[in-house]
């Protein structure tokens, strides 16, 4: 569901620390978790496996699983599903489809038109058939151009050119003298996650808001466009979901709770993530004669896009005309594949891997790039099991339904079997859209040591250097200061992201506190087909990984993510890249209030000064900011101090594996660590909380949220981080404590399973 | 003739320092270098002043002079200089008209279409008349749109379009693999001086240079276009010079020496200031169908303009072809106009103040705006003469021809009368094209203190804030860090930016050594007429100064300062702001040597890691850079050592200066210093040397010069500056001593200053 064009940048969390050094092993080849011995023996599996992955199979199932629109609810979705299963069964997987009913409303009536303020124009609202593209032209199929969860409406008021929709941009606006209230917004997509610019449109006052593709971000300003090219062409839309995924995911009527059959339902007025106005999304082609109709202040430099033509703010003479009516009912099924490969000695340890199946169209790239890698992962774990091989843990693969509008097949499961995850998760592994280019990975710090092994172990089809080498030449190339180039050089792991939202990852890590990764390749090729007809069967063979190596590298890793997890003697999680991170984040929120003190005084200053009045121009007038009372100090102390605990805590759990993985790691084999292993499952775990972030219950994990006003980007540390964001001090200070809290449990567990570790024999 | 977009900002050079402090002086109100009774007298004849310039009369100017095109060799040119020797003459000045003769061409054949590669395209080459613009439509007077000084040419070749055309914009095409070896160039406007845009395409083997105005930089993108505001319409074009200013300005056949009658000239051929290669400028409906047939490379993100279209580097398909012949005879007079007030008590110090009066076509904004308040003044003081002021120096009025095509007038004046000018010239104070804004100030730092202290005394007419702390205030608002901000707010003077070129003053200070400030106000209203037949007084009367209140602070600050320094007991230069400045300038130096030394050693690094391959996407290949030496460590000592000699000397003269204040400054009034007075009128000169600037002896100055590639942009200590940047070690390591070598006998001058000060009595 997520885009992503240049994600390996974001490998970076941008502090720059202390290098960690190597830490010297007994046997420096053996894999991290594994005594020497189990270390041979699974390295040889994992060739194996590495090996069997072929493109033409993964060409084969793309063209399979894209022949035809499969969005929740169409026959081919079902079709699909029901593929996917008999293809895991052949495999050897024990497979089922699980089903879940959600509200997943379609277009009904859609209306846009410029009424008044310029020449009578009504938008098109229709991607057309392309006679090169052989699957454009499925029309009856198709869903037309819409935005999920949008309410219904029926509007006609003035526009206003938001930029982006986000925050900052109203901060822009007022200062301009510019209000939305009883307007309709027009936004650009990028920049945030699109929901979030109808739900900060409405709570300015808007009654509306269109959101359209500037040809600046995916269109003809980034190159060729479709079919010439890659980039988003004039009649081309971008679908997707607008519900209000940071308050909870998954389906609107059943929060917290798997939507199954019987399930406890609110009325669909009482869904608090079902947009307050209504929203429909555009293509330039429509957006155009829109924002030409504007006059008023010309757009501030930043907010001016790649049509040819002066951007205007508005507020109108443009009047538009939004309808927007949806089919609410029936609830639609949701068709979840669940295949499982039973463990030989910890069968209750559950190492889970995912990708979701439904897409907005045809969805070649978004999301079956990724499905049709996952699926070639189960049958090489399939051909592994036929030669002998035996995971220590089960395994589950997952073809979610339902990603697209709001990880609905994703959340429902993971809500569903909520105590059973709880009880018996060991990680969770997803990945989604994939294309060429570099390895990026995110997730769970626990699991950084172990993502970046196994990126060392995954070849890069371009360079043929390992994906890690290439990653990290690659971050060289683009670090943006030369102490981060050093600690680039020098520290053992790169750096991973945390994950905020966008994938099927949510329930998983921030609901039910699974240690999660979501990975993939990236960022050597742009598009402009995301959420729309075009992204096919022959877009993705024209302009992606058109020989499908990508896609074979994606198989490869996952599956050897899923073998190494799936049968460690310890397993691989890491504390000292855990505390080193969470080290960063505690330097970073208190640069963000110290900034935020600094600001507020110096801008103080500057109303006292007169600098505002001074640097007014009378022809562009602004309107000045207003006297600000100073943000207090926050005690930081307890975090310090958790922060201090967790550092030790980690140190000790190193000390005791390396001390257990001493003389070819023979402790490592004992039975005795099944006790070490029951903690380390449950260290993810201890970073939720029953009572969820403030205001979002639905979010137990006190470390990784999506913003709030981002939607997909994360923010770390959420309930500190927003409350200064937002200037609430006094929870501020609150949150410090409760997160203080979780981290100090966090350490005591780390503590106890370094102990364990240091009883084994 | 230099278009200011918002120059205040150029107020700093970027380095923060340590605070000047206010200097402590006896009578607090006293003008620096007057005794208290004369400052009193002379703040009388200083406010009388300001009191005079009229808003009607500076309309009533402007409207005369931009009735018709007047550029070199048109009727209206010498019509408007013998009516401005008219006035001068009214106003009690002692006025006659200097004559030169110089090479001017102008258009015989233009030419510029597609030939291949997209539909066949003429470029019109031509700016419509508009209905409502009456001076718009006087076709017959006006010049065609050409960049004068481009050699003759008749060329057919592929079209790259090389974004700014400049030196960094080649590295990059060098990494794309694209040559323009035998190609038509395609450059947008901005970025550097055009000419170095033809200048640095030749040196890379292309055969044709075209130069168009991108609504990017000046046209829909940043607001209406004329005549609905006032950005570029589609089919305005940007005239204007390419003669290789960097190398020497003024008359192309009489480098050196004024180009009288009978002065020994070159033959065009043995010019080398004209282009190497033909070039034309042109609009952008001429410009997007020539972009549009270009394929190949996507071009890089910061080279995307603000057609509609997708940028691409080519080479090719399209395919151009370039004529342009111009008629290279015969030589066109230029008329400078010279009006005199003898000086009562030292007739032989002059200072000198000048506007150019000739235009590309009308010229309303470019020049008359300037040219209207330098006439205001004129008759202010004029009118002052009558009241019974007499200035103590002799005040020289400069209306200037020929600016437009390379500063003619003014060089060759500067050169005909170069042994004068080095005996007597006090100051060169200059102005240009003016506008609504913040006032700019840039010149010699020995005036610093000085143009703030006039500063200081001129009202921004919208806020009535003095122009000094709207200034400060603006500044503050835009300073890049707390500590610069910091410096804003406690140092004594704004800083002022060195002069590179662009206007009158280049040769008084880089060739003659004549201490220079160049000022007016700006930064409020865009625009995209300059060099266009819009620029005339419907559209200034429109959208820039339109009731000629910054006019008419432009006279009163010109006025101010012409008073000031002809009045003074000792002239007001002051040599600590100067020390301090260069201080900031040996920091820079030695930061810059050390960052190609880092920035070399670091790719070498790369390359030998592998990042360059690591990072090649195979679809858009880049050529990898090569290992290059790093460069050697520089022995900036000698200029250290200068440096701590002037700052001494600096602080010896304050003293003595301070000394001769006390007690009502009697001292100041005495006879004797005369002596120290003409010993500062030396301290510019001293700055200069025989021998000039490497390769380009013309350019005496050693610490300031426009820079070779950039054109107009300043190169501070440009011998070592330009050394470094151009990786010429052992030039760089010889003109740190040359440079070294010209501040110790700056500071040995000072020092004898402050001996003669202390002396009086």
């Amino acid at each position: 569901m997520i885009r992503r064009v240049v994600l390996v940048s974001l490998m970076f969390s941008g502090l720059s620390l202390a290098p960690v050094g190597n830490h010297v092993v007994a046997d420096e080849q053996a894999l991290y978790g594994y005594s020497a011995a189990s270390s041979r023996n699974e390295r040889q599996w994992e060739e194996k496996l590495r090996a069997i992955p072929s493109t033409d199979n993964l060409r084969a199932y793309m063209q399979r699983l894209s022949a035809h629109p499969h969005h929740v609810g169409s026959l081919y979705d079902k079709d699909n599903a029901e593929w996917i299963a008999s293809k895991f069964k052949e495999f050897g997987l024990d497979t089922h489809i699980e089903q879940f009913d959600v509200l997943f409303p379609t277009p009904k009536e859609r209306v846009v038109e410029l009424v008044e303020g310029g020449p009578k124009f009504v938008a098109k609202l229709q991607e057309p058939a392309l006679p090169q593209d052989p699957t454009s032209n499925q029309q009856s199929e198709q869903l037309p151009t819409y935005n999920a969860y949008s309410i219904d409406g029926d509007v006609t008021a003035p526009l206003v050119y938001v930029n982006y929709g986000v925050p900052e941009d109203y901060e822009q606006l007022e200062r301009l003298g510019v209000s939305v209230k009883g307007k309709i917004v027009i936004a650009r997509y990028y920049h945030s996650w699109r929901g979030i610019k109808p739900k900060v449109a409405a709570e300015h006052g808007a009654v509306g808001c269109l959101i359209y593709s500037d040809p600046h971000e995916d269109g003809f300003v980034q190159g060729e466009t479709f079919p010439a090219g890659p980039y988003r062409p004039l009649d081309g839309v971008q679908r997707g979901s607008v519900e209000d995924m940071p308050i909870y995911p998954g389906d609107p009527l059943t929060p917290g709770v798997g939507a199954t059959k019987d399930a406890k339902r609110l009325k669909v007025e009482e869904a608090s993530t079902i947009t307050k106005i209504p929203v429909l999304p555009i293509s330039y082609a429509d957006a155009q004669p829109l924002l030409a109709a504007l006059t008023g202040r010309v757009a501030p430099d930043g907010w001016r896009g790649g049509l040819g033509i002066t951007y205007h703010v508005g507020p109108g003479p443009a009047k538009v005309h939004l309808k927007v009516k949806s089919n609410w009912e029936p609830l639609k099924p949701l068709y979840d594949v669940i295949g499982k490969i039973p463990g030989s000695t910890f069968p209750d340890e559950w190492v889970i891997r995912g990708n979701h199946h439904d897409a907005w169209v045809n969805g070649a790239e978004d999301p079956i790039s990724g499905q049709v890698a996952l699926l070639e992962e189960a049958r090489a774990l399939g051909e592994l099991l036929k030669s002998g091989w035996k995971p220590k843990r089960t395994i589950i693969y997952c073809a979610w339904d339902g990603e697209e509008p709001g990880l609905l097949g994703s959340t429902e499961w993971a809500e569903q079997h909520y105590d059973e995850l709880r009880a018996h998760a060991v990680a969770y592994i997803n990945s989604d859209a994939n294309g060429r280019g570099y390895f990026y990975v995110e997730g769970s710090h626990t699991l950084e040591k172990f993502s970046n092994d196994i990126a060392r172990d995954v070849m890069d089809p371009e360079t043929k250097l390992s994906a890690w080498k290439r990653d990290q030449l690659h971050e060289i190339a683009n670090a943006k200061s030369a102490e981060q180039r050093e600690e680039i050089r020098k520290r053992a792991d790169l750096r991973i992201p945390a994950l905020g939202s966008g994938s099927d990852y949510t329930a998983f890590l921030q609901h039910d506190g699974v240690a999660s990764l979501n990975f993939g390749f990236g960022g050597e090729d742009g598009g402009g087909i995301y959420h729309s007809i075009y992204d096919d069967f022959y877009w993705f063979t024209h302009f992606s990984d058109t020989d499908f190596v990508y896609s074979r590298a994606l198989a490869q890793a996952g599956g050897t993510a899923m073998l190494r997890l799936a049968d460690a003697d310890v397993l691989p999680f890491d504390f000292g890249d855990f505390a080193d991170t969470v080290q960063t984040y505690v330097k970073e929120l208190k640069a963000l209030a110290q900034k935020s003190q600094d600001e507020i005084r110096e801008r103080n200053r500057e109303i006292e000064e007169g600098v505002f009045q001074a640097t007014n121009d009378p022809k562009r007038p602004l309107v000045p900011p207003s006297m600000e009372a100073v943000p207090p100090h926050l005690n930081f102390a307890p975090l310090e101090n958790a922060l201090d605990t967790l550092t030790r805590s980690a140190a000790e759990y190193r000390k005791a594996f390396d001390q257990a993985n001493a003389n070819g790691g023979a402790a490592l084999a004992s039975a005795s660590l099944a006790e070490v292993n029951k903690l380390l499952i449950e260290s993810e775990r201890k970073l939720t909380n029953a009572e969820g972030l403030p205001n979002r219950p639905w979010f137990k994990h006190q470390l990784y949220a999506p913003g709030f006003y981002t939607g997909y980007a994360v923010k770390t540390v959420p309930a500190v981080r927003e409350a200064i964001e937002q200037k609430r001090w006094s929870q501020a200070d609150e949150a410090i404590v409760v997160v203080a809290h979780v981290l100090q449990e966090e350490a005591a567990l780390i503590s106890s399973a370094a102990q364990k570790l240091s009883a084994a024999k």
